[in-house]
């Protein structure tokens, strides 16, 4: 990162400056531990504090802050501190090397598949039989794509991401390591003598446009049809959807979710971590849960905030919680107020 | 898929049928959106509702389903429709596209290994010393087998399935992409300034015949002896499985299930998603455990069904929830009581 | 593993012989199912009835270990049976096969790289330019080292490990295979129409000395910065460390657990299998998390017990199961106090 003043990145985040406008930066850094010469941001108001103590040279900040006392730093102001800094990033990630160009001699690539324009393949990377790679795509080394897949233009999938025959992934999608699209589906016949009947699994995963899946993600193919994930999708690490299942466009999973067979997930739904829902259900659209909560029915009206186990509103989630924290108490006074009816009772 | 008439499907599934024997179907559809010329089944009585509305020709229906209105698709009707299905899935799967056969010139297979008859190995698969191959299995690209592993007849291993040195895998198995069999437990020895030393892991993984192991999936190596899994067991994705557990026949877990170290499960157990069981402990027979359940003690009745953080016996389970559900407006009116019992007592 | 006596292995741990000091071993088993000519060690107490009927030669016991009848082993009673049994197991895996040396032609390495000497690298790995390979490690086939990664002196990455752009991994530590550092924090900026715009990740992954990863698991880059993990930490299976995490020296995590941004673990803390702890909080040294606990919010007091959804302190969280699995017929009586209310008010 070249240098720039405190005026140069104001001018260019249109901010205004409170402090010294010739300070200058060359690296970005965290507010807690910020060293001068570098530019930090506070949009979490849990880390005010540190804007007090921090030694990076340049803060970003909300129009709406106002400092209680001094700040060694200088200030920019700018209506979404967060969204600024997103800008910046942005401008220094424009600025990294790029991955190499070109398909590598050391890796298969069959005949019979039809590769873009601008196409990067890695090392150890195997591309299967009428295989479609559209222009700009990046195949990071040791990639498995199946027979019959379709990658679309400009997307990217890291190293060692798997996807097995006949899946489908959009265009502007980010496909991290380890994760592994279309395996089969877990479908089994009980038999008589308890053993399992393999249910083939003969439908695939579409993916649209603008998906960003994480790392060791898995979505399994379809019974029938395609587990279908919506445009603009973000899925977490280690996240798991089951065969069947739709995700609506904008939904975001952080890590570790897990989603059964044939559930419909409504569009701009947010699921905090390790939440799970059951199979054959349907949510509807902006509901939010909450860390590790437990979904086993429908939610019909949109825009609720869920959580617990079972999931329950937030708000009585919260006034649940508060009574079972009280609950020795409470149990405690219960007895007592028993002893209390007996000996009214007996008078 | 080939065209075939009702009345072809029905002779060959044994089924009876209702409405027209002519109408010609050539691929297979979920019922909430099936279009014309497709095939589709009705199971769980959820998807009811949509057999007044499918645009599938067919549906395979069980002989118990009466329909409440008119169906606009031929019926046919099996003992079990979902049975029935899984027929007509295994036909088609059975004509698909085959995978290559042979060897590649660009695996790497040491001249050591024993490879059988009508082996598969794909590119950039990795066949340690020693290892074993018996006839007929798969070994998709980038698959890794450590030394001395083994893999039985007609096993399946996809693209970049991991198997450390000494592991056995049985004949007729399917693991899938990016499992990892073997690897070293999570044994430490606490030290007096709070570090650990790790126990060596010498042990290995033991896979009985006829198990599916889902994608990510992970099964530690035994600190002695074998982690071991028996006969027909089915693992769904991201499960782990620790070290010195052993699994019975049949049992079947859902993705995301955590089983920690040498904790015994017995045959026929199903563990829905992402169950955690504590180690050390024994899970008798036939157990089945509700989604997210907590499991910290052994279960010693066979066939009991247990749910909960902690587990309990479902219905207990659920008439703990029904309560808790309740206990805000339970809370007010015990608070109410004590004031008519001060009341009371007043007078 | 040579055969031994028990005198010879007694004089190794400096040890006391209970029983025939001339038995013989030559291999190690479990206590429950133990069979003659092999030795196996009792620590944990609910093992302690198999060793009335273990087949096993000889068992290594705790000093304080008293039989409550015949034992039909020869005991061996050391300081601290599991220690002793560490011991053992180190002196076996020193003596097993070690792994292949040297730089296999199949590999891919950058005329960039720098590798250091007695170096394993295996068939199909990438390794890319810049990257800094130490002394005496080991990076077994399928691994991915993105540019200008850092590994440490005789540290091992097993196969299928990927390791994204610019991160650094210490000395001596072990990654098992298919986990996954450095894949994008999961980053995004809500926009107006409901979309996500990708907040880039331009930190890196830093991980210290002796630090050991469980298959499968994610540690994602910082936004800025590093994710870091310190000395000595243990990381089971399929754990996820989320963007911009601390992880003190010693702390310990068994498998499924989840640490969402931003938040600080301390040192010689413990984590039970599939905890969750939400973003931008802050865990004191030495805390213990009971199995699926769910914490919500920093954790001040050093050394404390927590269990629960949400977390309480240990103690308290049994109270609180206890009275809840009592709930149903604390209700019963509740209703019945009320009736008797009811009519101590109509007298």
């Amino acid at each position: 990162m070249i240098e720039f003043s405190a005026q140069q990145i104001a001018d260019f985040l249109k901010g205004s400056i409170i402090g010294d406008p010739e300070v200058k930066v060359n690296n970005l850094s965290k507010i807690e531990n910020g060293k001068p010469g570098t530019l930090t941001f506070l949009s979490n108001p849990k880390y005010t504090p540190y804007i007090y103590e921090t030694n990076a040279s340049i803060v970003l900040v909300n129009n709406t802050f106002e400092p209680e006392r001094d700040v060694k730093a200088t200030l920019i102001k700018v209506e979404d501190s967060y969204k600024a800094l997103s800008l910046l990033l942005n401008l220094v990630a424009a600025n990294m090397p790029k991955p190499a160009a070109g398909i590598s001699p050391l890796a298969f690539v069959s005949e019979t598949a039809k590769i873009g324009k601008d196409v990067y393949i890695g090392e150890f990377a195997y591309i299967g039989n009428n295989v479609e790679i559209a222009d700009g795509a990046r195949i990071y080394p040791q990639v498995f794509l199946g027979h019959n897949t379709k990658i679309g233009a400009n997307t990217t999938l890291y190293a060692g991401v798997k996807i097995y025959d006949s899946c489908v992934v959009g265009a502007n999608c980010i496909l991290h390591s380890g994760c592994v699209l279309g395996a089969d589906g877990f479908g089994f016949v009980p038999e008589k003598d308890g053993s399992w009947s393999k249910l083939p699994q003969i439908g695939n995963v579409y993916v649209e446009d603008n998906v960003e899946i994480g790392a060791n993600t898995t979505i399994d193919r379809s019974t029938m049809g395609s587990t279908h994930i919506h445009k603009d999708v973000k899925l977490d690490n280690l996240v798991h959807i089951a065969h069947n299942v739709e995700v609506g466009d904008n939904t975001a999973m952080a890590a570790q979710c897990g989603i059964a067979g044939s559930t419909k997930i409504g569009k701009n739904c947010i699921l905090a971590g390790q939440v799970g829902i059951v199979g054959h259900i349907s949510i509807a659209d902006r509901t939010v849960f909450g860390a590790q909560s437990g979904c086993s029915r429908s939610v019909k009206n949109e825009g609720e905030m869920l959580m617990g186990y079972p999931v329950r509103p937030l708000m009585k989630y919260k006034r649940m919680t508060a009574i079972e924290h009280k609950l020795p108490e409470i149990y405690e006074e219960f007895n007592a107020l028993k002893k209390e009816v007996e000996e009214l009772k007996r008078n």
